[in-house]
This record gives structure tokens, sequence and C-alpha cells, in this order.
């Protein structure tokens, strides 16, 4: 499994409607080929700060998908000012267990 | 669902030794009441870091655990040097979005 963790952060007005965003997310990800789920963290002491984790079949499936309608349907959505978030870095990983 | 991340690094020459110690981890934790899952990560472009996953169904089942016997019998097996694992922060979050 493929495993990429973007860091996001918006500012402190913002918090609420980010979160919301992601609650109310597409789903247009969840039937790609490939893809093995997502996760939305927000952090406790920085509530500004969210990780989103998403899971891959393999790396290649993952840059497929940063291509396709579906990403771009997703970013589309992304909130504005002050909600708009930042990325503040992907991180790639390789599960060694669980 | 309360999350944490442990953020750990080790020398170069103890990256294997540490990966397969996870991989053969005691499992003591799995069947501590309130734990919901375990992952370890390793970092594509810096093999050296690791991330520990960890998900629990509430901080208070989390810090009960970090007091535990089966806390103290996993860390026991914790290995020496190259490969003695750094902590390098753990960071606390809320599940937002899946």
């Amino acid at each position: 499994m493929y495993v990429t963790i973007s860091e996001i952060h918006c500012q402190e007005a913002g918090v609420q409607q980010l979160a919301d965003a992601f609650r109310s997310r597409l789903h247009a990800v969840d039937s790609f080929d490939g893809f093995l789920g997502l996760e939305v963290l927000q952090d406790r002491r920085r509530p500004d700060r969210f990780l989103m984790i998403t899971r891959w079949d393999s790396r290649s499936t993952f840059l497929r998908y940063m291509k396709s309608d579906q990403h771009r349907a997703s970013h589309a959505r992304i909130p504005r000012d002050p909600a708009k978030p930042r990325a503040a870095g992907l991180t790639e990983y390789d599960v060694v267990a669980t």
C-alpha cells in the first residue's frame, strides 16, 4: 500500500468552515480504481492544522488520480478565505506494519 | 476516534532492523480495551523516518494504555543501537472526515 499525508493549514477564522468542507466532501475519489481510503485528521493542539491521509494500491495510481477529472472536481470545491487551505507539504509512505 | 502520530527516527544503519522490529511487533496492545488499530509508515524519501499511527476510542484509553503492562512489555523489546528509535514528537488528532 502507498500512503500520502498532506499537511494543510488555514486561518484561525476559517477552521470550522474548512472542517465542514472536509465533512461534506464530494466523495468523487471513492470509486477511483486503486483508491483505498482517505482520512482527514485535525490537530488537537493546533486546530488550524489538518492532515489528509490517502491510501492507494500504488504510487502510479495516485499520480493517475492527480491528473483525473475526479481530482479537478474535488479541488474546484476548495473554500476561499478565511477557510482556504494552504498546503504545508506532502509526504509519501509505505506501510511497514499494522 | 482519538488518533496519535509518533514520529520516530533512527540511524541509517539501523533502518532495516527497526522496520523488522515493527513487523514482528508483540501485538500486546491488540486486545487492549478501546484500542482501535495501529499502523507503522516508513517515509519513502527518508527511510530513517517512521510514523506510528495509533487509534483509540478516547484519549483517556490511550493514557490508560501508556501506564499498562502491555505498554511496558512492548517497550522492553525496543532495539538498541543502531536501530534504537528516537522519538521526534507525538501529535494528537480527531478524525474530521473519512
